[in-house]
């Protein structure tokens, strides 16, 4: 795993249907295969946890590892990363993002 | 890595105490390094990526993987767990969790 975690969550705006679901993540696979700085990938759904502690109304959660904060930062420039944003921001209500930085 | 991700993020009350902060560190390494359950972790600190959508607002960021949502249960009853929520949670002012199962 990298030193650098970048975790996403998207709620999509039409969580329940499938076809967004799908255009979302064909889109986003093509764009995480393809990056040239993703070291590890989890594409996620909520689990059934429900606690007061616990937020699980998410849509999806993406976490990415990089090396660095430098490979973070090209990422976010990649083309791919662009093209994915044109392609499926208009699927989603809201995005929420976390990085930190490994410590252990 | 394991297919459930348990994403943690504390607020300390007093984030910028050195002593608070050992303490919360020291406690929690004690935890996760005897949970028979944890297969991957991650402790981190926020990365400083200011944009728009990201909250780095966050004292720490815990991520620990499981095989599956039951060994996520168990650890989450585990005796090494409680003794620490009983030793650090009035170092904490807030706790969020997010729990994702992973389809990729």
């Amino acid at each position: 795993m990298g030193n650098f975690r970048h975790t996403v969550f998207f709620w999509l705006k039409k969580p329940d249907d499938q076809s967004d679901r799908n255009a979302f993540e064909t889109s986003l696979k093509k764009f995480i295969d393809s990056s040239v700085f993703v070291k590890t990938k989890h594409l996620g759904t909520p689990a059934n946890t429900p606690r007061e502690v616990v937020d699980n109304s998410f849509t999806y959660c993406l976490v990415v590892d990089f090396v660095t904060k430098e490979a973070h930062d090209k990422y976010q420039e990649e083309p791919a990363h662009k093209l994915f944003i044109e392609e499926s921001s208009n699927l989603w209500d809201k995005v929420l993002v976390y990085d930190s930085e490994n410590i252990w």
